[in-house]
């Protein structure tokens, strides 16, 4: 079966996440949906597409992304089908789906705007239902990109903070908090080994100084700060077995710079 | 597949739900089990029923939705199916199962009593693994509804507070607050395009007042209130890009007026 | 279909049991994925372990267990699978599979070594993506179990409190709290039945003192506490419609004893 995957801030409290799959099924019952999350912070676009891009390859070919984090709703944004190299993203244009989607190379962006696929009531506050559920699902049957809508030749890119090096230092900052307390910063390996080499380093957030990249948590001592690359192929700052987050006092958006010497 | 469809409140920190689904899968494994919310709030049956009135059209026709709310667990209330015009509705007889089943028009109601259709050993606590799983899972193997039990006439209803009307006045209350903190009144649109109808209104919530039904959120600047047919098909008090919740102070049963001039 | 369960300190707030999920339907589309509880408390091996006894047995025939509570990540603790009379158990040997396979009989037990049911690349941080979720995935397509590794003779068991009796004290501890705040103990219902026979009981819990086992939470008036066998197959402490963790001021841990007269 081919596999549906969403990714809204619904929250699983309400009834949101359900009805959209009650609608996904109603339309094509021979799929696999699977939850990305539903706790992205409320209109949080760049968590989700932090989180989008951190996930999406792992997938099988021709998975279908439904994203739906979308403060516009009811505005003008369009809802927009994205097919790339591998996979279709479906969301509404708001930079949501703009990392996962550039990474794996965009090969054609549709606006949705073919009423046939839309319910046939359209509600002002939850298209994720009304227009985004049932798209997904129609696209999962095989329809033909052209039939949803007209070709665009763009869409909306985010700014996502990117990390700065000059003279022996490199500056990045926080951009994802998980579970654990670890604290997920925007240095990933290329860039890391780029600057580093084999020179000596040290790394600074906060109050705290780690003075290597460890190979696992359990490098350090238990409660003992550490920097590893984790899963989403970017340098973390994590304690073993404790909440980096907690016990360093470090917030989403904070800086780590390392020193190279 | 068929699609059944779980509302609990038995939360997902706890292994209730998985093995409901467990018990679901070994007697029917081609299913295709979808969660509505398991985050109702504890033995709050008009929640339950409210959520589940909200989505239930959204569903497949055939589609057997499980519902367990269920504080008189072990006590004498009936476990029941009902036959609605287009689904199945199974759960305990405290008026959980009555708004959707009601609005969609009841065909048949049946007491679950046949114990071949139970597990083997009954807990005092947990009939939602024990019984409602069993039960809706071989009723999607198209047992005769006859076989579980006996027919009854007639199902607990809820006391639902309804809008009343008078002298220009339309007086509701806040019925449900979602995770947005948008506040969903029992405000349905036909009752208020009755009292309405073209004349210039103003909408009375604690100390905030609106002049207008909007299209959208974004009819009004960031942060701002507005008042808006959610997707409930309920009139709703939302901020936008905030919780109206938080920042109006308004919980669940306030009262929210709508004068007409 | 087939059914892999997963149970995961991951929380689902996060993209890791999405892109676990991602992994495993990419190897094996036609598999029902189950979520048994993705909130055992960080690193918390004992939970993991009861909360898996609790539920697996409900499940079909067959079902592989995924369970990823893995504080020791990176180290040295083997992957492995447990092949059991019933069941397949995946995760790492620090214990979490321990109860549940123990009971149901252990047949097998092999490492996960084999490098091609592995990704490709592995990250030091998260095995359940990258290791153990391939791993089920592969099992659930009927690969042989000495295809993964060598076979294990023994695996980490747990430590878990046990009950006491002596001289007509029986004395048990908290063990498990569960989301409408019961108090799960260890007492199961043989070693009761043996202890107190049909003689007189006190059942004592911090200031609590409860004359006898109820049949259900309505054997009390709303708010009293009573003594349940509950759906774990052990004694519970619970209020009738309310929280007996709260209401008595009871913690994981706490002693719970029985006096027979």
């Amino acid at each position: 079966m081919k596999t549906v995957a969403l990714l809204t801030d619904f929250g699983l409290a309400d009834n949101f996440v359900g009805v959209m799959k009650g609608v996904i099924l109603k339309i094509n019952p021979q799929l696999s949906l699977v939850d990305i999350s539903h706790q992205v912070s409320s209109h949080d676009i760049v968590q989700a597409a932090f989180l989008l891009r951190g996930c999406y390859k792992y997938f099988a070919k021709g998975t279908i992304f439904l994203v739906v984090v979308d403060p516009g709703v009811g505005s003008e944004r369009h809802p927009i089908i994205i097919r790339s190299k591998n996979y279709f993203f479906v969301g509404p244009d708001n930079g949501c789906l703009s990392l996962a989607a550039k990474e794996d190379g965009v090969t054609k962006i549709v606006a949705i705007e073919n009423k046939r696929y839309f319910l046939k009531t359209i509600s002002h506050t939850f298209h994720g239902r009304d227009i985004f559920a049932p798209a997904a699902a129609h696209l999962s049957c095989q329809r033909r990109l052209n039939s949803f809508g007209e070709t665009l030749s763009v869409i909306k890119q985010l700014d996502i903070a990117r990390p700065k090096a000059s003279k022996g230092i490199l500056k990045g900052e926080v951009v994802y908090i998980d579970r654990f307390g670890n604290l997920v910063t925007n240095i990933d390996q290329p860039l890391f080994r780029r600057t580093v080499r084999n020179k000596k380093l040290k790394i600074k957030i906060k109050d705290t100084e780690i003075g290597s990249v460890a190979s696992s948590y359990q490098a350090v001592r238990q409660g003992r700060p550490l920097a590893v690359f984790g899963s989403f192929g970017l340098l973390e700052i994590s304690l073993n077995k404790a909440s980096a987050k907690r016990l360093l006092g470090v917030a989403k958006g904070d800086s780590v710079k390392i020193l190279v010497r």
